[in-house]
């Protein structure tokens, strides 16, 4: 359902908790840059006005997720701080067509799929954590990556055809699984 | 209250009633322009840690914005489209210094000149629309409009003396009413 095409080692898991400060910071991160990447898409594309509101409701998810990971660090208290992404995503880009509308196509799915892989990677951390606010929030969270990846790919099919959505995720999925290097650092997606 | 310099010329209502489509869309660029400027303070100053919730929260009711300007052009019949700015926000920016941390004064300073104007805009125009949905929505807005200009004050106070913002507050209204090139185009800020 998450049309990813490697599951993640269930090790990983304990490698998050034993780096959880590093790992939640991680995660604050990637949600600001969810929002800014919804964002980014709204002024590339004013046109495809269907696109609009549900990156606009997307973007807002995103930050509202972004100011409960600072609660939850300021609950353990961490204070937030820069951090180098981890090459998953730049990576992931690099396989985005250039030219209109494939770059369109290919930068929906490759959204759709880093909402899964951390749909993923959050339930792994949920059923690692112990009973507790953390844990909560992050079975909260799960639906709504889940729902978002979701929410990316009916965009695409909204402007391609089903067949061209479903074969261009199969080989994007592809591309994110081989660009997951297990467990360099610890990040969502790393 | 709104630290400007100057008062929109009344006539400028009339002159955006008459183009209140094209006003209209221009809003809902400014909104969605509005929440990207937070996110990308965000992305600035992940170590400011004052600025990341009021900035998250002040980009996610300008989204809300920016989508309520959608359906208000949806209900006139009108379909958003790509719009060149005016020169105003790119003038205005102009007047930061480039040094830090006078950077981070002058950028909040401008954001809430922008707000500034903006809300006393709103008011012209919720005054002169006729009693309506898009005249109930103005008079609504104002309120944001005003407690936004307010709360980027409230953080150039959190990080810089008082006497300091107030001064350099006044300085930068009268760049603000400078660039305000009246009239060249039927847009919230021109």
């Amino acid at each position: 359902m998450l049309h990813l095409a490697s599951e993640t080692d269930p090790g990983w898991a304990d490698y998050a908790l034993a780096h959880l400060d590093e790992i939640l910071v991680d995660h604050a991160h990637c949600e600001k840059k969810a929002a800014s990447t919804a964002l980014n898409l709204m002024f590339r594309y004013p046109d495809r006005s269907e696109l609009l509101v549900p990156l606009s409701e997307l973007a807002r998810e995103e930050l509202e997720h972004f100011e409960q990971a600072l609660e939850r660090l300021r609950e353990r208290g961490v204070t937030f701080y820069r951090m180098t992404p981890s090459d998953y995503a730049g990576d992931l880009y690099r396989a985005i067509r250039k030219e209109e509308p494939l770059r369109l196509l290919d930068t929906l799915l490759v959204c759709s799929l880093i909402e899964a892989r951390s749909c993923e990677r959050m339930k792994l951390l949920s059923q690692a954590l112990p009973e507790g606010v953390l844990k909560d929030w992050y079975v909260g969270l799960l639906a709504s990556e889940a729902r978002h990846h979701v929410g990316y790919v009916t965009l695409a099919e909204h402007y391609f055809p089903r067949e061209q959505v479903k074969a261009r995720l199969v080989e994007l999925s592809e591309v994110e699984a081989s660009v997951l290097t297990s467990g360099a650092a610890p990040r969502m997606h790393a």
